[in-house]
C-alpha cells in the first residue's frame, strides 16, 4: 500500500506500540486514515469489507489501550480484522490480502503474534479467550489482559453461550466486547438479538451504575475490600430497582453499556476504566456495519464482500455474467422454490446464510416456509429433524465446512431415526480465497461412515436439479447433496425434474485402458483431461464413470469396473483419506478385485488460501494434474 | 412387572388415555405407585435411577393434561423417562429394560409412538420440539401441543441455547419445561445455573404476574386483543418494577415459575392453565433428583445409575472387584494426577463427566487445575485450545460419542493450529446397555481425515499410561487416545511412565500364514482367537500386530506386513467404513501390495443395546467371530 505523505499518522505506526505513543486526541485521525486505507485497498483487491469498517474505532482503541501482543485480543470471525492487520505490521503487505502466498484472509497465529487464535468459524472467541485467561493465571501472569471481540450474530451461536456459561466458573479477568451491529452476514435473527435490543432501550439503569463505578474507580478505591463493597452496592441497587436480572449480570459477568462504537476516544476511555477491574466483564458496543462508506452503511449485506468497486462513487464493478453458466447456489435457490411449489411439505432451513446459499429466493416467495435460524448449525439440523419427524420435508442448507459443527446432530437427530432431511452442503471442496477454515474438504469422509445416509454430488447444474427432485420424493430418508461454490458448467441448466435412481452412477464414456471414477463437478475437469490424454496417445482408451453417490455405492457399476479394468483413477474434490477413492478401494478389496487404484484429491494437510484454480493446481486436481496421472507409468505403461 | 392387586391405580392404566380418566385427586396415588414400581424394578434390573424418580410427578401431570401421543412430549435425555415408559404401555415389558431385544434404554420412536424423538445426547429437545411445533402449524394442526422437558444441566448446552434463541422467531405454541434439580449426572456448573438460582430467589414478582395471568385466563378473556392487553400489562408491570429483563422474557418467551416439581396436582393445574396460551412459554420446576428414595436424594450422583440395590435398606449391591483388572477410567484418572504432579502445565477438562471419566481424582487433588465445564463439549475443546495456545497442556476427556458434538472444534480450534491438546476419548467402541446413541463407534473414522492429529488406542492399561505420558511430552501436537468403557485386562497395571515412539506399533507375535492387525483392547480378544486357531490347526502360524496408532501409520510395520503376507485380517472396535482397516487398505494399495484384506469391526448400521459381550457377538467381533474369520476359506484355504 502506498503510504500517504501528508501528515499521516498511519505512516508512523509500524506496530501497536507506535499507536500507543499517540495522544487520545489523535485517535480519530488514525481511524479516518485507517478507514480510507481499507476502502481504497478493498476497492481493487476484493475481500470482506463492511465488517472491518464497522470496527475501525474499536480496533484502534483496543490496540491503544491494551499492551498487545502481550495482552491477547481474540477476534470472533476474521471478517472484521483488516484494521487489526494494518495496525499490526502488515500494512505494506496488505495488497496481497487473500492472494496465494499473501496475507491470510482471517487472523492466523502462523502469520502474526498479534493473531491469537484461528477465527474463521463464528462463536469460538469466548471459549478460546477464557482458555487464555485461565492459562495466564495458571502460569503466574495475572497481569495479562485477554479480550474477546464477538458480534451479536456470533453471540447467537451455541458455542458462544457455552463459553459465556463458563466464564464465571473460574477466577479470570476476561473482557468480552459485544460488537452489536444487528448483522451477521445477513441480518441477525433470534431471541438474543431481541434481548440485546431490549437492553439498549432500557439502558439508563446501566449507565447510572457505570457512572458510579467509574467514579469509584477514579477515586482509587478499587482494592479488594472496596471492590466487594462496590459489587455489593451494585447488587443493592439492583435489588432495589429490579428483581429481574440482566442475563450477563445474572451469570456473574459484569455488564457495561451499550455505548457508541464509533466514538473512539470514549471507547478508549472506558476500556482504560474497566480493564483492571477484577473478574469477567462484558462491554456492549453499538456499531454500524460499513460505517463511513455510505453505500455499505445502507446495504451492509451486499457490502459484506462486495467485490471491486469505485471508492469515489461507491459503484460496485460487477463483471457481466451474460453467457456464463449460473452459480450452483442460484440453481439450488430457484429449484428449491420450484420444488416447494409442487410439494407443500417442503420447508427450507439456513443458518445465517440466506443470500450466500440463495435460499433468499424462497424466503421472499414463501416467507412462512423458509427459516433463517442464525449462526446455529446444530439447531438448524435438529430443528429440521423435528419438522421431518412430524411430516415435513426440510431442505437444510449448510456450508460444508460449517456442517462440521452439526456432525452429532446429523448422526443423533436425523440419521439414527432415518428422518427425511435433505442436507444441501454448499461450498463443498476447495473454496479459494477464504482459506483453510472454509474449505469444505472433509464432508465425504465424515459423512460416509454414518448409517442410513444417502450421499451424493451432482456433476453439473442439471444433475443438481435432479438430485434435489429425487431427494424430496417419499421414503428417501436422510439425503446429502454436496456441491461447490461458484459457477457450474451449463449455460442451459433448466431441465425437467426427473428422478435419479438412488445409488446409481453413470458411465459417461467407454474405454478399455483404464477407468476414471469421479464424483461431483470435478468430473468435468477430468473429462477434459481424458480427452487430452487420448488425443496425445492413440493407444489410450479411457472409460469415465460419474459415481454420483458415494453412499450407497453403485455396485453394478463398480463390479463392471472391477471386472474390466486393472487400473482405476479416482478423482474427488475432498480429502483422499477416507473419501470416495477409499470407498472404491474398500469395494474392490471386499469383492476380490485387485486393480491398481490411484486417488486424486486433497492431500492430508490443511490447504491455504488462493484462487480455486491455483489450489486445484497445487493439489494436482486440475486438468494438468489429472492428465499427468493419466499418463504416469503405473497408469499408462501398464495399459492393456 | 408383577401387578399389585390391592387398590392399584397403575393396574388400570394401560395407556395415558386411562390416566386421563382419573380425577386430579387420584394423581398423588398414581405417583406413589409409579415411584414404587421404578424403585422395585430398578433394584433388580439396574439402570438410570435418580433422574426418573425426580420427574414422577411431572410425568404423571404431563400425560394427565396433554393428549398424548397426539400432543408431543420431547424428553431431553432419556435418563428420566422410565415413568413415561411405564405409563405408555410398557409396564409389562419394563423388566426387559436395557436388555438385548428388550425395552430400549432411552425413548425411541421406533419403540413407541409416545416416544417422539431420539434422546440420548443432551440439549436437543428444544430444537426438535420447535420443529414439531412449526410442523403442526404448517400442516394445519395448530391444536397440537408440543412440550420439551429439559433439565438445568442440559440447558447449559449450546444446542439448547440455539433452540431457545429461535423459539420466538416463528409463531408456535411450544411449552418448555425446565426441570431444575441443580444436577446433570454430576452437579450442574456454570453461569446459567447461577442465573436460574437467582431467578428462584427473586421469584415474588413472577409469582405475582403468574397469579394475575391465571386469573385473567380463568375469566375467559384470552381472545387476541385481551391477550395483547395482558402482555402489555405484563410489560408495564415489568417496566415499573424492572429495567432489567428475565432472559426468557427478554427473548419473547413467557416465563412461569419456579414451582414445586413434586406437587402433582398443582403442576397439573398450572399445565392446564397455560397450555392453550398462545406463543412459546417456559415453566420452571424445582425437583429433587432421586425424590422419594432417601439414599438417592442424599447422593444423587452415585444414584444416577446405582446398579442393583436393596429397595428396603437402600444398600447398593456392589460386586467385589477384588482381583479384577481396574477400570480404564480409573487408570486414566490416577495417571492424570500422577502426570499433573510431574508437569505443572497439565490441566484437565471434562464436560460434565468428572465421575464417569474419573477426572474427579484430579478435581479433588488439584481443584484449580481441573475444569468441569458442564454439558458443553464444543466449549470443552475450544477452551482447551485456548489454554494450549498459551502454554498449558490440557487433557480434555470426552466420551467418544459426545465428541461428535465437538468435531468442528477439534478441526478448527485445535488441529488447524497444531495445538497440544490431548483428547482422551472415553467409552470408545460399543458401550453396551446405553445403546445406539452412546456407542463410540465413529471416532476412528471421523478423526482419521483430520490433518495434524496423532490418533492412538492402547491395548491395555499400561499402554494407556504410556500413551498418556507420551502425549504430554513437548511438541507432540494434538493427540487422541481412545479407550473403552469398563475394565482392562491387567490386574497389575501400574508401570513406569515411558515414552512410546509416535506412530510405532508392536509385533506381538510372529507368524507366517497370515497377519492380524488390531488396535485397542480388542487386540486381547484377537490374541485369544489366534491362540485357539493355531491350536486347532498345526499348519496355521498367525502373526499379530498391535497397530497402536492409526495416525501416523507405522509404515515400517505395514511394509513388513505387506511384503510378507498375502492375507491380512484387521480387527477394530469401530465402524469398518473408513476406519483402521481402511487405513491399512489405503496403505497397501498406495504401496502396490496386493494382499487379501478382511476387516472385522462394526458394520454400517446403528447397533442396538445389550451387553457388550452380546453386541460383540452380533458384530462378529468376539473370540468366536474372529476365530471363524481366521479359519474361513479366504484366510486359511489360501494359507501359505
Amino acid at each position: 500500500m502506498k503510504k500517504e505523505t501528508t501528515n499521516s499518522l498511519l505512516n508512523v505506526i509500524n506496530t501497536p506500540a507506535d499507536l500507543r505513543q499517540l495522544a487520545p486526541d489523535q485517535l480519530p485521525q488514525v481511524c479516518d486514515e485507517l478507514r480510507q486505507d481499507i476502502i481504497k485497498e478493498l476497492s481493487t483487491n476484493p475481500g470482506h469489507f463492511a465488517a472491518s469498517l464497522g470496527v475501525v474505532e474499536l480496533t484502534v482503541a483496543l490496540h491503544h489501550v491494551f499492551n498487545t501482543p502481550y495482552d491477547r485480543i481474540v477476534w470472533d470471525v476474521g471478517h472484521q480484522a483488516y484494521g487489526h492487520k494494518i495496525l499490526t505490521g502488515r500494512r505494506d503487505r496488505f495488497s496481497t490480502n487473500r492472494k496465494l502466498g499473501g496475507i491470510r484472509p482471517f487472523p492466523s497465529p502462523e502469520e502474526s503474534e498479534y493473531d491469537t487464535f484461528s477465527c474463521g468459524h463464528a462463536s469460538n472467541s469466548i471459549s478460546a479467550a477464557l482458555g487464555m485467561a485461565v492459562a495466564a493465571r495458571q502460569k503466574g501472569e495475572p497481569d495479562r489482559h485477554v479480550v474477546a471481540v464477538i458480534g451479536d450474530g456470533s453471540m447467537g451461536g451455541g458455542l458462544a453461550f457455552e463459553g459465556l456459561n463458563n466464564v464465571s466458573s473460574t477466577p479470570n479477568n476476561l473482557l468480552i466486547i459485544l460488537n452489536d451491529n444487528d448483522m451477521a452476514i445477513d441480518r441477525s435473527v433470534g431471541g438474543m438479538k431481541q434481548y440485546l435490543f431490549n437492553l439498549t432501550t432500557s439502558n439508563r439503569y446501566n449507565q447510572l451504575r457505570f457512572k458510579i463505578s467509574r467514579l469509584l474507580f477514579k477515586m482509587g478505591i478499587l482494592n479488594e475490600e472496596r471492590r466487594k463493597a462496590l459489587i455489593r452496592l451494585g447488587n443493592s441497587l439492583k435489588s432495589l430497582v429490579a428483581q429481574q436480572q440482566n442475563i450477563f449480570e445474572g451469570m456473574n459477568i459484569r455488564y457495561f453499556g451499550p455505548i457508541d462504537g464509533h466514538d473512539v476516544k470514549n471507547i478508549a476511555r472506558i476500556l482504560r476504566d474497566i480493564k483492571d477491574m477484577e473478574g469477567p466483564k462484558v462491554l456492549h458496543l453499538h456499531t454500524t456495519k460499513g460505517k463511513g462508506f455510505e453505500p455499505a452503511e445502507k446495504y451492509p449485506g451486499i457490502w459484506h464482500a462486495p467485490g471491486r468497486f469505485d471508492p469515489k462513487s461507491g459503484k460496485r464493478i460487477v463483471a457481466s455474467s451474460k453467457g456464463l453458466p449460473p452459480l450452483f447456489q442460484d440453481v439450488f435457490g430457484h429449484t428449491l422454490v420450484e420444488l416447494a411449489e409442487l410439494n407443500p411439505r417442503i420447508v427450507g432451513v439456513t443458518p445465517a446464510m440466506p443470500s450466500g446459499c440463495s435460499m433468499c429466493f424462497m424466503m421472499e416467495k414463501m416467507p412462512d416456509r423458509a427459516f433463517d435460524v442464525g449462526i446455529a448449525e446444530g439447531h438448524a439440523v435438529t430443528f429440521s429433524g423435528g419438522m421431518a419427524k412430524d411430516g415435513m420435508q426440510p431442505f437444510c442448507n449448510i456450508y460444508s465446512s460449517f456442517m462440521q459443527r452439526a456432525y452429532d446432530n446429523v448422526i443423533h437427530d436425523v440419521a439414527l431415526q432415518k428422518l427425511p432431511v435433505v442436507f444441501c452442503l454448499d461450498r463443498a471442496g476447495l473454496v479459494g480465497e477464504d482459506g483453510p477454515t472454509h474449505h469444505g474438504m472433509f464432508d465425504l469422509a465424515y459423512m460416509r461412515p454414518i448409517p442410513n445416509l444417502t450421499i451424493s454430488s451432482p456433476m453439473d447444474e442439471q444433475e443438481l436439479r435432479r438430485l434435489m427432485y429425487t431427494a424430496q420424493l417419499p421414503d428417501k430418508g436422510p439425503f446429502v447433496i454436496r456441491y461447490p461454490r461458484g459457477r457450474g458448467v451449463l449455460v442451459d441448466w433448466m431441465c425437467p425434474l426427473e428422478e435419479i435412481p438412488v445409488g446409481k452412477g453413470r458411465k459417461l464414456k467407454e474405454g478399455n485402458s483404464l477407468a476414471v471414477i469421479t464424483i461431483g463437478p470435478i468430473g468435468n475437469i477430468a473429462a477434459k483431461a481424458i480427452a487430452r490424454a487420448e488425443a496425445e496417445d492413440d493407444e489410450l482408451s479411457i472409460a469415465h464413470y460419474d459415481l454420483r453417490f458415494i453412499k450407497p455405492l453403485d455396485e453394478e457399476l463398480l463390479h463392471e469396473v472391477g471386472r474390466k479394468f486393472k487400473y482405476i483413477l479416482t478423482v474427488e474434490d475432498g480429502v483422499i483419506t477416507g473419501g470416495m477413492g477409499s470407498a472404491v478401494m474398500e469395494f474392490m478389496n471386499d469383492h476380490d478385485y485387485k486393480p491398481e487404484i490411484r486417488r486424486i484429491g486433497i492431500p492430508d494437510k490443511f490447504i491455504e488460501h488462493g484462487t480455486v484454480a491455483q489450489l486445484y493446481h497445487l493439489c494436482g486436481m486440475d486438468e494438468e494434474g489429472i492428465l499427468e496421472k493419466l499418463k504416469s507409468p503405473v497408469m499408462v505403461g501398464a495399459g492393456e
